[in-house]
């Protein structure tokens, strides 16, 4: 018989693509997801990408209550923990939001998976927990350290699951650090929808090639780069979602966690990627080089072996691939779901 | 108009003593506690202390909507964030517990706080975040660790209000860091009542000087110390105390926070301690000399000349007064108070 696997945050970016890759894997999924950063036209278009109808329930992670009814009504025999604010300018701001969401979220979904017995959890981390890296490729025992409250959420939690393992030791936790999540899938039906202005690279070069903005701002020419802008490891969202599941098997397989990176080892330029994108979309991408952003490092990438060597996973998508999928799925939904 | 403050965990042993420096301060007092750790007879034995009727309210601090309640029926000016879980041990083997009562009950607080517009909060914060100091006495600048979950919550705590003070200037926010707390209040009414077998040095000496319990074991008898014990920095109770009501003085007057030592700057030894009781109580405090505590440092003590200079207070009591007021709340509970 299929597993069943929560996921939190379920109708997100990532979330969403991960549900599919776990559909085609054979699990079912049970989503929750309160919308207060995603669409519910995801669940739709998750309809028509598999083929079947997804177990959504639209609500918030940190109510004990509701988690306590999902663990009752379904045979769950483990989680994906994607719930959480994101936003690293929003997080300075609002830091009490971020903490709250992000910290209480894990917390209450911990103590109804205790109750109810599940103890195998993914659990969603970022490269962001490697602060200023010292040196690239970056490897997972690289000091950590969090520069704005965002990044101290994504620490915070990983300190609480660790103290979580140590008092309990048939946890089986994963710790996924993603680097740049990147692209869409390839039915263009589902991809990232950023409220408001786009935080990230690709999908503002998504909207300038759109024609929805003008031009991009480009944070610093002058790094000691290829070509003086900041390099990052982008990688495919479909690769990604592909190691969670691998992550899964694993924590089935082992009688142990783990702890790794997943990028592609690969690192591009901003430049790098606005010629890709321009190749991908066949329209100009007008930029503008202007001041480096405060806090911002020039290069920063993973090493992705210890994922290859646990996992047997790997990155399999170039960024001529992430682009044209990130492109398709802009030019099908201009302005997100909720056009 | 006398302020009203808001103490949270306020039937605990530091926050007791503290409703009862604020009322000889002339602050009226809105108590909360769950009594989750703390016992209703607090209350009364207040109200015999003071003369008056403590305003107390049994309740989580976590209770969103009883918090706003609060803020809507009392005209508070500011906040003593008291109620947190706080044995190592058990820290260690429920993580999951202490971060949701610790990390929630603070963010909860705070996001009351700033909906109610009052952003004035002393924080209850320990010398545990320095981790294993690298030297004494300790400054308030040493880096910070944490080495339990009981001290993660903590060092998670000063992270999280100082992301708040970064994103509303608004906040006045002091961050006192206790040493060891002892003794208490000079009527023998309120006092240090640990549920189970004390995780203190003083409770358990006291239970022995009271013959509830047979000998003392003491962890290490080959420190580089005066006398091969363990050496902490023992604050009297109610000079901890004085230091909130100093603390708040402080906020009030001055455009910022502040983070200080509440400590005597003074290490006593295990067996110092031992000795003092002795002569306090007039009974004899059989102790062994067993095996280190992993874990456990040869020497702590503060460096309080940050708290003389900011807040003007410094601790009044010695050891000895420590000891003898310790003996009469024991003598006069010898079973805390459930007796």
């Amino acid at each position: 018989m299929a597993e069943t696997l929560l996921l939190t945050g379920a109708t997100g970016y990532i979330a969403s693509h991960t549900w599919v890759a776990l559909h085609q894997a054979g699990y079912n999924v049970v989503g929750i997801d309160n919308l207060c950063n995603s669409n519910r036209a995801v669940v739709e278009r998750l309809a028509r990408i598999t083929g079947a109808t997804p177990n959504f329930v639209e609500g918030d992670v940190r109510d004990r209550a509701l988690l306590d009814k999902l663990f009752a009504e379904h045979k769950i025999s483990g989680a994906i923990h994607f719930a959480a604010l994101k936003a690293v300018g929003e997080s300075v701001s609002k830091p009490i939001e971020y903490y709250s969401n992000n910290l209480n979220g894990l917390l209450t979904l911990c103590a109804a998976m205790q109750s109810a017995n599940v103890k195998q959890l993914v659990f969603s981390s970022s490269a962001t927990v490697y602060g200023n890296p010292h040196a690239v490729p970056i490897l997972e025992d690289f000091p950590l350290s969090a520069t704005n409250p965002y990044g101290q959420t994504k620490l915070m939690g990983e300190q609480i699951l660790r103290d979580l393992e140590i008092s309990d030791e048939s946890w089986r936790i994963g710790y996924l650090r993603y680097f740049n999540p990147v692209g869409a899938h390839e039915s263009g039906l589902i991809g990232e929808d950023p409220g408001g202005i786009p935080n990230n690279l690709m999908p503002y070069v998504a909207q300038v090639a759109g024609g929805r903005r003008q031009k991009l701002s480009v944070y610093g020419g002058d790094y000691p780069t290829v070509d003086g802008t900041g390099v990052r490891d982008y990688i495919h969202v479909c690769d990604l979602a592909d190691g969670h599941v691998a992550a899964l098997k694993y924590l089935r397989e082992q009688p142990r966690g783990m702890t790794v990176n997943l990028g592609t080892g690969r690192g591009y330029s901003v430049l790098e990627v606005v010629k890709a994108y321009e190749r991908a979309s066949g329209r100009p991408v007008p930029y503008e080089i202007v001041a480096r952003r405060p806090g911002d490092i020039a290069s920063c990438y993973a090493d992705p072996a210890l994922a290859r060597e646990l996992l047997g996973w790997r990155a399999q998508h170039d960024i001529d691939r992430m682009c044209e999928d990130s492109w398709r799925w802009q030019s099908m939904n201009p302005n997100g779901f909720a056009g």
